[in-house]
């Protein structure tokens, strides 16, 4: 058989692992559906033609051939696959195909896995689960869903077992509009240039600034002066102004990270934070724009990223508009798990071992399964009639609370607590584990 | 933008119907958790070595290209990756890889998706979930197992919403003890023959056995007559033994077969067959072997298969042997909704829409959502301002059951439930829907 060994950038967890992976996942959805996001899946892959709609050939891309392809069949762009790289895309062609199914508003979620198909030697993840929440509208959609899905998000990371979260927040109207008023004509460049900021540092982004947005000195120190600006309230704006800039575009961008703020901070205080150094390198966003840090892991980079996007897709009759936010999960997931901050309380499900005292009487230690498991209790039966101290040591090293003896001639029901050594009499009809112990559950890790 | 057409293959679901898929997934993980199941999941890719292993280069596999790959980077098997095509390579490869972080019998379920490059013009899907049960052992893994795996499935099935289903069970050492005690030498032509019962018939499979197991036509009936065995209880033994069957291994094959019925029976009555016509093309199963079909859907063929195989993987230390059962989760969703037997009684999560009679007071319908959802209750607010009357035909066409009018100078809180038309006073720190109201349910469609 064939050598096995892992495969960089495909991250495969152990049960206990993937039980922390499965909770982060379920939380988003709850936190999701209580809000009326509607959970949907798209399929893996889109045409090429798709996937690199803007004539990005920069991207990394997974193209698909089946290893019986006739030849020519991957010849054309349209017929040639390629996994998906986020669920964006797939979002966009999702709403413009299922437009007259869906109604606006559509508020919808997405967990799904994506590919990227990165050099080897990058070290990156190539596949990871990206858990998004979108709403998009129909010609139109009202700026109130701005803070609405920041607040759904600061709900779903406040659940999570992490040490903390900001969530800071920015208006690309704001940023380009100052940067036009002090007198910089090439804000797309100015924004690449910040976006590199926590990366290189203040000098290197000042030459930046000077050299590929066209900008002075000076412009170049209001610009960083300007991203050094955050504020927990509506203070910024007075800070943005005392800096020189005004304008009917900047305004409009102070009106709206005001609202969003407001609002956010409403729902759930202390979540969210202006901070105008946020830039978002992609083009498509139109207005609000959020990066989220996780407290203690900066370095991390951002675990929840998106805003405001006016034109998601169009067609002839109409254009979609949408705010949404994207957790990269397996790269949080990941963080959680090496970094020792949550953990499962263990790596099965199971809370009871029931014993067998011979296979002779399986039957009974099954019986005694089903009822527990009629009650909602995750059992297990021991795999073989060994003796008690090896069943007892299998249930040890599963990670199970309880063992489970039957009744025999003289014996009643007794059920062990493996932790405490205690031992009761106990009713397969009536007898529960705490609450605690029903399922494995994933908690932070005490320091 | 490019014309958006669906993809033939890829099977896409809207929002009603992916709750449908979204409730057999939950229903699967909740009872293989009651049971002690872990949930696992590999990554998507596996090297094309691995997915070629015995040399079976007539696999559809979509095999993975990186967009700006190196020269040469893909000539090489074990380099070059391709999607897996089922759960079962990726647990034998898991297996073998985590052996010493797993403990043994390991008990797992998966539920992924898989891709098989079929031709397009197949109709067939190439991408699709399944969702797979399996417990590995060590080395050894005893018989009671087969019954246990069956049982899972059996409870599975049974809070599904399908018509009714039924799992025929047979064993590959009674096939194979039979076949030889009638004279035949090549056992696995004869599998390969009766496997295609249901498809070309009787008369076509006797002329198949004849060419291509070398049998006479009276061993040929022979082989028809035990295929013709079914029975729900032990008495398909005698039916064997008087075609004339006899030895050590058909007798182990009855002894197996007989103790697997017994005990599905004694846990899950009625659902379980004997069926010696079931026999499983894939060489890897070497006792029990399942096949289950959906009452009224024969024709759609087996829903949950699987069996024994006593050499899943295997190293220079350890062999594993495993019983496994899987369901093509996506083709069974599939008929669920193109055959109107399931439906789920809402495409959105919510089950209040919260009213706003003005932008200014927002704020207030967004303080009643979060009482509502503090205590467990789907909501969202109104997208607008609109007209009363407009905000309720926005529930109504989103399927919400319940609109909550916030309460007003001289009006207290009220709920309306749009299906009744029925309208009375609330508090939202107490009302709460009826139950089968809370979230969105997915039951079979009522005749």
């Amino acid at each position: 058989m064939a050598k096995i060994s892992a495969l960089s950038g495909f991250p495969e967890w152990l049960p206990a692992q993937r039980r922390v992976e499965q909770h982060v996942i379920d939380v988003f959805r709850h936190v999701a559906e209580l809000h009326g996001f509607a959970g949907v899946e798209t399929r893996a892959v889109e045409p090429m033609s798709q996937l690199l709609r803007k004539g990005e050939t920069d991207k990394e891309v997974y193209v698909l051939r089946r290893l019986h392809a006739e030849e020519g069949e991957d010849a054309d762009l349209d017929r040639t696959l390629g996994l998906h790289f986020d669920l964006t895309v797939p979002l966009a062609r999702y709403v413009l195909e299922h437009q007259n199914d869906l109604s606006f508003p559509f508020r919808r979620y997405q967990i799904q896995k994506v590919w990227r198909g990165e050099r080897p030697q990058d070290g990156r993840f190539r596949e990871f689960y990206q858990a998004d929440l979108d709403v998009i509208g129909q010609d139109s959609l009202p700026g109130h869903v701005e803070a609405e899905v920041a607040v759904v998000m600061a709900e779903i990371l406040a659940q999570l077992p992490l040490p903390g979260f900001t969530i800071h927040v920015n208006n690309r109207k704001l940023s380009e509009g100052f940067f036009r008023s002090v007198g910089i004509q090439d804000h797309e460049a100015v924004l690449r240039g910040l976006d590199k900021l926590p990366k290189i540092g203040r000098e290197a982004v000042h030459a930046l600034l000077m050299d590929e947005a066209g900008a002075s000195a000076a412009q170049a120190d209001a610009c960083l002066d300007f991203a050094g600006i955050t504020s927990e309230d509506g203070s910024f704006a007075d800070a943005v102004r005392g800096l020189g800039g005004s304008g009917e575009l900047m305004e409009e961008g102070i009106a709206e990270l005001t609202a969003v703020l407001a609002r956010v901070q409403a729902s759930v205080p202390g979540a969210i934070v202006a901070d105008l150094s946020i830039a978002r390198g992609l083009d498509y966003y139109t207005g609000t724009v959020f990066e989220t840090f996780m407290t203690g892991h900066v370095s991390l980079g951002s675990i929840c990223s998106g805003g405001r996007y006016d034109r998601l897709a169009a067609d002839n009759r109409h254009t979609y508009p949408g705010v949404g936010l994207s957790i990269g999960l397996s790269r949080l997931v990941s963080r959680l798990i090496s970094a020792d901050l949550a953990a499962a309380s263990r790596p099965v499900p199971s809370a009871v071992l029931v014993s067998v005292s011979s296979e002779e009487t399986r039957e009974d230690s099954e019986a005694v399964a089903r009822a527990l498991r009629a009650r909602g209790i995750p059992t297990e039966v021991a795999p073989t009639a060994a003796k008690l101290g090896k069943q007892i040591r299998v249930a040890d090293r599963r990670g199970i609370p309880f063992v489970w003896f039957p009744a025999q001639e003289g014996a009643d029901h007794a059920v062990r607590d493996l932790r405490s050594g205690e031992q009761i009499e106990a009713d397969p009809a009536t007898w529960a584990p705490a609450p605690e112990d029903l399922t494995a559950q994933v908690t932070p890790v005490a320091r």
